[in-house]
């Protein structure tokens, strides 16, 4: 058995062990915005997001170089319940198609400059109906989480998380409704294209899941009602922290993956940010929920990491400005 | 004297001359999107940009293998009322700034692959003050108008239209106010960074020169409320529709630069996408007046065409997913 660089059960006291923001480097990255040819905060967002790269890669100019993207697949006993429109299959099919680079994520890692690695986990051992028992024991749970904090590549500049498991956003209702309560008719939407009646039967089984396995700490709802792909999220999001890398979650079923260590410690995903708001009505909610602003919102409802991947030209465009532009004393320019 | 390619007295009449979409090369698209490894829709306005893309490149597989960007850089009478904390030297400082690479455009278009060329026009001879005549003279115009569709690469797949000019954020909230009624007030913003005080002023001016030069018609008003670099672009809009090139318009000032083709014929916009909706308050007024869905929101109020040059990233990305996509059939994926 191998040792777990983060082991499930001490989620809690987490954050304090792993580095935090650099206050010195986000203060010089806000110095420099003030000084750059243009009017204060016109950059509005962009000038934002360069600042918290900053932050989080500890210096005042930061770069993407490399730009990892990690999707993670799994397959969950909740399509049992007749969740989804798709079959269990389509999850192995999606993987096979993005290894032959055929799938929206290729093309948008492709447009964007992200390496992508797509790691499919135990796909023909699906986790348990979540209506019926937990989904994962705690050692699935954990050999999970560290798949994912495996997949990091140390050498990133910032981590993209996406994720493809049919029946997902099942687990993904599940885990926020859990995490931040209310009704499961809040947290359940038409995931990929469920019906009326499709969504319905998503909300009794997201009901029944939840009360099963209520009172649970962060790592035990993930192990209880997530799938091996959010564990593995949850693992790549300590990992990448641990190594100073930011961190780009896609949509909400990745938002919602990352719930769980919302529950354990809020302060577990400060290097993390939001790419897309998906279409998905539960994610405004998670968002707000988790206090984080997402940098698009483009109607989209793929997952797959599409969302970050997006999200990412949009980020390189940051630092781009941030380091690339003349201040108003190398520009000559008045108003400074 | 040239000939001009579009002349301002027949504005009214000159949709019916120029190219329309292409409804047979929009149809392929859609049914390609359709076909694609998704569900159906799950790639949100990504499609609906792709889609936008074969209809006005007249192709099922639209391409981006050259952007162009074009900043128009313009001086304006009206600064004379005070409307603008900025010395209106800054125009010129900042096209020296383009020139060198300094500004966010030059980051931003090399991030995304623009090839940038920034036309001042006459900054030496401001254009009239709007509170006390009209900006310039039909012929003075005309040549503005000309000198924008002249600087249209014809081999261009895609044309980024931006700005530069102190004081212009007056001059879009009367282009706007003239266009599409109102108050003032409903127009005009802060800007590049006006107090209250500055504000009020604005409105003030906006005001006097609205009720001035009312009951013309869009050519009329461009020359009697528009300044150069409006008329620029609305030449460039022109240019690139007669060669079925579509046109990707900044923010908040170049839509209102556009708003007074809007006045001679609405369809004289339909090849044009509006990039970013401005954090001035003026522009989402704007945009639902003239029907159009900004692509990103993003806080920004610099132009430049730095917002059109982010969003180029976007629709590099839309086509990208559409040319490169396996479909279901293609990728033995269940569920096509």
């Amino acid at each position: 058995m191998t040792t777990s660089q983060f082991d499930l059960s001490t989620l809690a006291g987490l954050a304090a062990t792993l580095p935090g923001v650099d206050q010195t480097a986000r203060s010089a990255a806000t110095d420099r915005q003030n000084q750059l040819t243009k009017p204060p905060g016109a950059l509005g967002r962009l000038e934002d997001l360069a600042i918290f790269m900053a932050g989080w890669q500890g210096t005042e100019k930061p770069v993407i170089n490399t730009a990892q993207a990690l999707v993670f697949a799994g397959n969950h006993g909740v399509c049992a319940q007749g969740v989804n429109p798709f079959p269990q299959e389509v999850t192995a099919q999606m993987v096979a198609n993005f290894e032959h680079g055929g799938a929206a994520i290729n093309q948008l890692c492709r447009a964007a400059g992200a390496d992508l690695s797509v790691i499919a986990l135990e796909l023909d051992r699906p986790t348990g109906d979540i209506t019926q028992g937990p989904a994962m024991g705690a050692e699935d749970a954990q050999a999970a989480l560290d798949a994912g904090a495996a997949a990091v590549n140390p050498s990133a500049d910032i981590v993209l998380l996406g994720e493809m498991g049919i029946g997902n956003s099942t687990i993904a209702a599940a885990l926020a409704n859990a995490a931040f309560g209310g009704a499961a008719a809040d947290w359940v939407g038409p995931g990929t294209g469920s019906d009326a009646a499709g969504v319905s039967r998503k909300v009794a089984v997201v009901e029944t899941a939840v009360a099963r396995h209520a009172g649970l700490s962060g790592a035990g709802t993930l192990a209880a009602l997530g799938g091996r792909e959010q564990a593995a999220i949850c693992g790549a999001i300590l990992a990448a922290r641990a190594q100073g890398i930011p961190v780009l979650l896609d949509g909400y079923i990745c938002t919602a993956a990352a719930a769980p260590l919302h529950m354990a410690d809020p302060a577990l995903l400060d290097h993390c940010l939001v790419a897309h708001q998906s279409a998905e009505p539960g994610h405004a909610m998670l968002l707000k929920a988790m206090g984080k602003t997402p940098i698009l919102q483009f109607d989209m409802r793929l997952g797959e990491g599409s969302g970050a991947a997006l999200a990412l030209s949009v980020l390189r465009a940051a630092l781009e400005c941030h380091n690339g532009m003349a201040t108003f004393a190398e520009a000559g320019v008045a108003g400074g």
